[in-house]
């Protein structure tokens, strides 16, 4: 994955904050400062899970050292079992203990988020619904976590309000209905975006489609309604379904006509699974 | 709480990776920019929870645009229930819909760490054993989750690596052993610390309290070896017990004379709680 | 207009870059460092243009003195005259002075593209295509430059790189040919988005239209090219127009059935307007 | 040419408002997110040139992937015809697509400047006149600018408000007049220092000179009223001459006698010039 | 003084060194987070001292909290006495607590370049000779300790390496000789600024003059061989003497046709003077 | 030692203040820019010094030309004499002139700081004291200043508010009574972190024992008070003298019984001691 400028400052952010006045401990430790010694050290799977992560992971420890150096990586989407070596760290002894636990925080979180999307994900094959992520990502980490969601085999909703027209209850209600809110939208925005519209019953699906939306979101609908819904359509909308969506309840929607599920849940209810590095004893 | 140089950052960086160019839903549908239309929104809680983040929040509405304001605000520390209205924000229409999910992305996730902060704390009530969280939080957000954790009525352990001496595994492998680690820390650091390290056996153990170590720390050992670690140390050094900790298990370490249980789980695991944000129809 | 973060870190740029070491002809010339002096000044139109960039300029001043006031302003889109008054300014005089040039360079350019742009699309007055941008904005620019063309009356193309496909020659040369790019395409980016691929030929139009693309970028061809490109479309796809269109030519291109014609030269080879500021004598 | 930490900070700017969320386009047309693929790229000019700005272009590129290699880079300074290579990139083809349109937006911009500076001195050529900009420059562009003229042949004003000064008329009006300004500018100022006045008639003219101004500043006069000025000044002052100069009417003032002319066309006003970047078909 | 955008960085940088994890002394000893509790703190001279940088202190308290404000604060420039007040400091109780430190530190040492700068300036009064500053100052401070100096009644010598010129024994070792060097450095700079060459010998002053320098530099010469330099320069340049001058020898250096010396002990060197800040009990 | 962000962020203001617009002299000195030009420097100290900054000072060269190289560098904590070589520098021309003074700033400041440090531990050389820092720091320079201190031979009191508490008299006055300050940050703060209370008579002594601080901030008072507190407090408490201490009177401090000397002298007031560096003549 790239790492840009917003990464580059969330790691600089994340190393900052674990050690502004330095690492103590092992500048108290290590004899000398630890200058001249080299380790390396192994970071294992403690349990199983989908990698993700892992230009970020070396990211950090060259932001701390230099010289910092990696063999053995395994890549972002391969399955692990507990106990599988995921990448080898060779460098300056405390460059690896400064920026172990801030490397090991973004693994274990971006690999929880593929972890738990490919499970997601999986509960929908073969059907022709696609699991999408939504803007209900950890503040200062939406690429990030956006990328976990491919990673993991999900797709991805827009980025963010710049690249997405999503016309919701809220837009309605200050702009006074459906038909002209579209209207607007279809004169202002570029023409590479399509416009989406929260619909919450017959009528705004009715007026929706006249207005020209090219997709609906149907929220907060219970099996029922959607399939009614998607009789309405037919067709002539792109169909996502949205609300209360969770891991155990997903398959209940993936009706047929429904094109994408998205899900809150993905990103900021995602457990970060665990993964430890250990220096090897010379 | 205090909104710190790191956190305005923080907020920037969100609200720049959801809308470097512009929210064009709002620009598009408020007719005419929606200069001049002022409204109210109202966010609450769709869940049982423990507040936590309102001055964030709050914050990221005062960086979208400086003329919004709030009423009827509930605070840090207070449990809603579902329905229960959380604070009332009135301002300019386009800065309600640009800086809603920003704002609601950092208080579902700083109230669903205090939730379940204070689950867990609650369940070692009457012992006396105190919860404490870990470095194990996510980048960026170091200061706001051990906020989150103090406000669910847990304990935190050091800030950074900055400001604690925790001699871990890793540090023991590349110093060649505990009892020169604790002596060079001693002398390395300020005096306003203590010294801890981590054992993982009677040997250690009684190593670490020779050298002079102030705190103990158990890493993944049952109940039974905790018990009996204990009765070793006899009160010579603070006790913390660690590793593989759940709201589930937890009771099982809260024994008498383990002084703390830090748990890795409270802020990278947490569940966000769901609380949502309506314009009112004028 | 929003002052976004990025337009904030434009004008400290700005600012910096001319008064990194203060304004020494300022505290030298006005006695005591002209503590306690106010002024009035006055922004005038020294030709016919289309205003733009009002809140910026208004920005710079309050970034050099929180109590600079403001009165009389006019506002982004109005038609001007030379020797219109554009925006009366209050303060420090101190302040006033720093801030004169930074503020009129940002109002100079920005007013500069809205009023081309503003006279291109009246050229077009009356036929069915539109003006649109494109990414050949000064870097740094993109947001402020894209209102600009907003305000005049033109449209906005793509934003960035991040919300919008846009399959140019290069893309089609490094993987591989239209077909599968355009394949690959729909499956990763968000739903929201629209396909746009650069055409060259007869056989690019067909496999284009064959692989689903939503909107066909004709490059670089003459007029009759152009008429024979949209009788082979015939509809199926939306159809935008580039290449070397200036001012002069643009008239030739908006033929019936071409929906956008975009124009690099709008931003970077926009003239900045005159416009000059005054203190008046007390 | 060098690379400050504000030219950083601007490709910074840049990189980050045209892919904030990446590139989609080049993510999903080559597959596997053309990891491993390498190709090369070649720039040409459009149209004849003076070639300034290459070290930022290629400070692009490696920002973007530091992986990315140059070879026969035409130097800044040198005059080019169309279809002239200007440079060949090489490295991951990701890297070239995201940075192309940023890339060339500088050099295009620049070099531009540096062409209409090129044609505006060679028309001086033989007069003992200079050409020197002003700082009517794009915000966040001073430095860059600034270069561009010296790069096309002319010279350079000041740098900023720090490092010279030049009073102005409303500096004379907030001051009280041309005497003391002078004198308390003497007094405050470095002595590396020089001090230029800007006057409108004899009057101003035998002021300043009385006051010990080093250079002045005659705005906004005819051809007249230079050469009368001239002959009053009687070499007791540098002479700059300003105000509405263009490349059309330049030869007008230069004037035995009259040392500068600064021209605030030559920064704002010069049309980009146009560059393309081709990947060469393997 | 105008508080630029380096300074808010600088209070910035300060103020997170000093409390990137919160001010814990204060949360912990003010009951409930000391929210609601207002004090008064008052700011005392603990020696004489010229008192400098009332604004910096002011602002990092503004910064800390917006709420915080100010009476009957001294002005930059005048002379204190041991006990004498300050400035009062009124505002939320954490506020002051955790600001004090970084506000004093500013303080302290910007009086203290204040304080020792007049009591050089006083030695020379009478003598036609100013004291100027040099380049040798704390990094990241440049513009505050440049501003101590003036308010000290000290002259400042060129800001930084942008806005003068000053040729010294290096550059003419790299460049090849002092007639060289000016002609080109005429040929180079902005009209503005002056040529400043240092000269060690006879020769270097003859030749520097017949160059064309405006200044001398005599670098490291006794009182003898600046007696003789003057005669030998005879007016035709302004002399500049320096290196090794400290507090107590600089009168030797105030001889009749020395216009300035410049003293790199002023900014490095001078001693914190003593501030303190006190909580008034209620 | 490590160069983290914000000396990163240090170096760069630092560079950006002192040649914004570029370096000048040495652009217009050095034929052609002096592109290709490579030449030696040596760095030298012109006086008897502890080294302190090595890293940092190779860091400015490096963020000004990522081609300086460096050769015969002496280390941190290297004691010289005057005239003793400290590193040779060698490079492009342009670079080592442009980043001689920043990189010099650095180290003379560092090694006066190591310097004097190193005087003073010397004169408590056989007693059983320490001497230790204070936050009485340059603002931007903590981290630098306290590693500055390490290698003179002292000790560090805390690095910042996050991580030592120190309860003084503002907090007791703002909080009550030192006994409920006490036990309120017992319960706060994290549990490896000791308590100390600043206290200037028996009965505070008294009253800080009793609630548990687990050292005492002698402040301000006299010898003889010193004797009777340590006689008083009797080993129950780790004893800190603080207040008024100098290099000169610092020896009747170092009383048996007193753990620590905090010396707010050491950092502010410290001298930068000379060194300079020369261009070798090729």
């Amino acid at each position: 994955m790239e790492i840009t400028r917003n990464i580059r400052e969330l790691i600089d952010l994340a190393l900052t904050e674990d050690a502004a006045g330095g690492d103590i401990t092992t500048a108290a430790t290590i004899s000398g400062n630890g200058e001249g010694m080299v380790s390396t050290a192994v970071a294992r799977a403690k349990e199983a899970l989908v990698l993700c992560g892992i230009d970020v992971f070396t990211e950090v420890f060259k932001r701390c050292d230099g010289r910092v150096e990696f063999s053995k990586a395994r890549k972002d989407g391969e399955r692990l079992e507990a106990k599988d070596e995921i990448i080898r760290v060779t460098g300056p002894t405390p460059a690896l203990l400064t920026g172990e636990r801030t490397a090991l925080n973004f693994l274990m979180r971006l690999s929880g988020i593929a972890t738990l999307t490919e499970s997601v994900v999986k509960s929908l094959e073969g059907s022709g619904t696609k699991v999408v992520d939504t803007r209900k990502t950890t503040p200062g980490w939406r690429y990030l976590e956006k990328y976990a969601v491919r990673v993991g085999g999900g797709s991805n909703h827009r980025f963010s309000l710049s690249d997405g027209v999503l016309i919701k209850d809220n837009h309605i209600t200050a702009s006074g209905g459906i038909t002209g809110a579209v209207k607007r939208a279809r004169d202002y925005i570029p023409h590479t975006l399509k416009i989406e519209v929260e619909v919450k019953n017959p009528n705004e699906i009715d007026e929706a489609i006249k207005a020209g939306a090219d997709i609906l979101l149907l929220d907060n609908m219970d099996r029922k309604a959607v399939e009614s819904a998607i009789e309405q359509i037919d067709g002539r909308a792109l169909v996502e379904v949205s609300g209360g969506v969770t891991p155990e309840n997903i398959k209940d929607y993936a009706i047929d006509g429904v094109n994408f599920i998205s899900m809150g849940y993905l990103t900021p209810s995602a457990r970060s699974v665990d993964i430890n590095m250990k220096i090897e004893i010379p």
